[in-house]
C-alpha cells in the first residue's frame, strides 16, 4: 500500500502544477488548466482498463466494470476544481486515492462496478454557487444556474459550451441507477485527528450552517468631544456580540460559531463609530441545536443593543440543514478503519462538501484523513504517506466488506 | 446683542456657501474659495476700519487700533478651513464672532488693540498635518513643512506661490510683540453643555491625546473545521480589548478613550480571523492620567492576547501633551460668563484647536458655544441664536474687564 500511496500523492501534487497562475494552484470550474486534469487523469484511468467520458457539466468520470460485474456500481471521488491560491490535496486527493480504490478492487478480483468521478465544481468560486457538478450528478441541477455569470460576464452555459460540452445534456449526468453508494475520501482540513493523534476517520454527519449578517446601528461622533455616558458607540456593541458568540459556543457541545468579518464606520481612529456590522457562522450537527444558538445569539444582540442605546438588524444569508450520512455505509467504514488495524474514529465534517449534495439521492459516506497543522485552503496544505496509505489498508477492508454485502 | 449675533450666523452661513464642492461645505487650506472667504471678510474688516493683509501662511489678519491705543493686542479668532462636508460653524464662527468683539469694543471706546485672525489651516486635511497657520503665528512654523504634499503632489510651498504669497516670509507671520493673549471662540463639537442646559462654557484645559495602533495576531482557520478550543481567534481577542478600553474609561474620571477603526484579516464569513488591528486614540486633561491608562491599555492587550494564544504588537502614532489654558485669562471669562448672568462652567477641551498651539507663545483662553446635538464636521451642524447672543455679552463683559486690566 505503500507504493499506492506515494502514487496517489504524486499525482496531486503533479494536478497542482496545472493552474491558471504560474507558481500557485489556482484552478476554477472549466477553466483552461481543468483540460490538463482531465488528460492526466483520463490516461490513468484506462491504464486501469476504464471506460471514461467528461459528462454535459463537466465532470470527468470513468467506470469500472469487471467480468463478472453483479450490475452494483460504487461512486468513489470527489472534486478537481480549487480556491485561489490552494493546496494539492483538498478534493484532488479524492479522486487519485478512487484510483487506487480501483486497483485494489481489480486485485482482490471484487465484482463492483466502480465508478471515479471528478466533480469539475466545489468550491463555489468562479460563479459564487458551490456544487454545481454533483448537483448535475444528484439531479439536482436547477437549469436557472445556466445563467449566472463569473467576474469576466462569462455565463455557466457559455462556460460550458466553450469547454466543448452541451448544456442540453446536464441532465444525462445524473447518477447511474444501479449506483449503490457514494464514497469521497478526503483531507480533515481541520486539527481534530492530529489533536488526537488519529490517521482516519469516518464522517458521520456534515453539519448544517446558518449564514447571517448581524448590524449595530449607533451614532458617529467626535472621539474627543463625546463623553463616555453619552456615546452610543456601534463597535463597542459589536465586540460584546463577538466575544458572546464565542462564548456560547465554547459551552455549548457540538456547535462551531464564529464571527469572521466586520465592518465598522466611518473607521477613522478618531470618530466613535456609527455602525458595525459583523457576519455570523453558526454550525451544528442537529438542526434544533443550531438554530436554537442562532435565535439564542439574535436575542443576546437585541440585548445587547438595547442595553447600550444601539439598534440592531440582522438578515440570513443562508441555512443549509446538516446532511447525515448512510449509517449502514459509514458502520462498513467503521468496521474497516477496526479491520485494517486503527481506533475506530467517528467526526462530523464542519466543512461542506459533494457528499452533502449526494446524500440526498444515494447512500453516502466519506472517509477524512488526517490534516497536518490542521491546514487548508493554503499551499502548505500536506498529508502524510502512511496516512494515506492507512486510508487504502481501510478502502481494502471497506471493499471487501461491501462487495461480500452486495454478492 | 440679538443683531450682532444674527449676523455673525448670517456670515457663517454665507461662508459655508464658499467651497470647493457644489452643494457641500468643502475649504481645503489655500484652495480657490479660500480667497473668496477672504474678500468677504476683508470688506467687513475695512467697514470696522481695521487695516487687512494676508500673511505669508496664508492668515487673514485685520488689526483695529483705537486712537488712544495703549499699545496691548488681543489676538481674537479661528481657522477658516474645514473638513470635507463640513458644517458651516467650526471655526468660521470664531472669526465672525471676533469681528463682533471688534464692534462692541469700539462702541465702548476701549483702548485695546483688537487683531482679527482668520487662520488658514487647522483641520489637516490638505496635507494631513494640521495647524500650519497657527504654527506660523506661533512661531513654531518648521521649514520641512513646505516640503509636505496634496493628493494631486503639490507642496505646501507651491500652493503658498500658487496663492500669491512668499514662503520666505513665512516667519513675518508670527505675532506682534505687542499681543497680551489670544481668545478663541469655537462651538463646543460636543454634547456637554447640552446636555447641562447651559449656553457657553470657559475651556480649562485642551486635552492631551495618545494614538496608537494595535496588532492582534493569531492563525487564520476554517471555521467549519477548527474546533472552538483549538482556535487562535484574533477577532475576539481584539473584541476583547475593545470593551477593555471602554470600560477602563467608563471607570476613570476624565478619560477618554476611543477605538474607532478596526481592520480584520482575511475578513471572510467563514474564516477564523488571523489578525485583527485597532486604533487606540486615548484623551486626557493630565498627561501622568492619560500615560498611566495607556500603559494599563497595553498591559491589558497584553494579557488578552496571552491568555488567547495570540501575539500582540503596538505602534505609537502620536503623543500629544495637554495644552492647559492661561489661568488669568481663563479666569476673567469665568468671571465675564458669571457677569453677563449665566452659570459659569468651566470644561475641558477633547479637541484640539489653534488654541493648543497658541498657548505656548502667549497666554490664551477659548470660550466654548453650545452644540446642538453635539454635532459637528457635518452639514447638520448648527448654533442656536440665543447662544450667540449669549456669548457676545460674555465677550462684552470680558473686554471691560481685560480693558480694565491693563490700562
Amino acid at each position: 500500500m505503500r507504493e499506492r500511496a506515494v502514487r496517489a500523492i504524486a499525482l496531486c501534487r503533479r494536478i497542482a502544477e496545472l493552474s491558471e497562475e504560474p507558481g500557485r494552484t489556482t484552478r476554477r470550474y472549466l477553466t483552461v488548466p481543468t483540460r490538463d486534469v482531465h488528460d492526466l487523469l483520463r490516461a490513468r484511468m484506462e491504464t486501469l482498463g476504464m471506460s471514461v467520458h467528461v459528462d454535459a457539466v463537466g465532470n470527468l468520470r470513468g467506470l469500472w466494470q469487471p467480468a463478472h460485474s453483479i450490475g452494483k456500481r460504487l461512486l468513489i471521488g470527489s472534486h478537481i476544481d480549487t480556491v485561489p491560491n490552494a493546496g494539492a490535496f483538498d478534493g484532488v486527493l479524492g479522486v487519485t486515492l478512487a484510483l487506487e480504490w480501483v486497483a485494489i478492487a481489480q486485485q482482490l478480483n471484487l465484482p463492483l462496478d466502480l465508478e471515479v468521478i471528478a466533480f469539475s465544481e466545489e468550491e463555489g468560486v468562479r460563479f459564487n454557487v458551490p456544487y454545481i457538478g454533483s448537483r448535475a450528478v444528484a439531479g439536482r441541477f436547477d437549469p436557472a444556474l445556466l445563467e449566472l455569470k463569473d467576474k469576466e460576464g462569462i455565463t455557466v452555459e457559455a462556460a460550458i459550451r466553450d469547454f466543448g460540452l452541451d448544456p442540453a445534456r446536464i441532465y444525462e449526468a445524473v447518477l447511474d441507477d444501479s449506483t449503490i453508494g457514494y464514497i469521497e475520501p478526503h483531507i480533515e482540513q481541520g486539527p481534530v485527528l492530529e489533536a488526537e493523534g488519529l490517521q482516519v476517520a469516518a464522517v458521520t454527519v456534515i453539519v448544517g450552517q446558518t449564514r447571517m449578517s448581524i448590524t449595530f446601528t449607533g451614532h458617529a461622533n467626535h472621539a474627543g468631544t463625546t463623553p463616555m455616558n453619552l456615546r452610543h458607540d456601534a463597535l463597542t456593541g459589536a465586540s460584546e456580540f463577538v466575544i458572546a458568540v464565542e462564548d456560547l459556543a465554547r459551552r455549548s457541545d457540538g456547535l462551531l460559531a464564529t464571527v469572521g468579518k466586520i465592518e465598522n464606520e466611518p473607521n477613522v481612529g478618531n470618530v466613535v463609530p456609527g455602525c458595525s456590522r459583523v457576519s455570523l457562522d453558526v454550525r451544528h450537527a442537529f438542526d434544533t441545536d443550531r438554530r436554537a444558538a442562532v435565535a439564542d445569539l439574535l436575542a443576546k444582540a437585541e440585548a445587547i443593543a438595547s442595553r447600550r442605546g444601539l439598534s440592531v438588524t440582522s438578515r440570513q444569508l443562508s441555512d443549509q440543514p446538516a446532511a447525515p450520512m448512510d449509517e449502514r455505509l459509514t458502520a462498513f467504514l467503521a468496521e474497516a478503519i477496526e479491520a485494517a488495524g486503527f481506533p475506530i474514529k467517528r467526526m462530523t465534517s464542519g466543512a461542506g462538501h459533494d457528499a452533502m449534495v449526494l446524500a440526498v439521492r444515494v447512500p453516502t459516506a466519506m472517509l477524512f484523513v488526517r490534516s497536518p497543522g490542521g491546514i487548508s485552503h493554503h499551499p502548505s496544505e500536506s498529508v502524510l504517506v502512511e496516512d494515506i496509505e492507512a486510508s487504502l489498508l481501510v478502502a481494502q477492508k471497506f471493499l471487501q466488506r461491501l462487495a461480500a454485502e452486495v454478492r
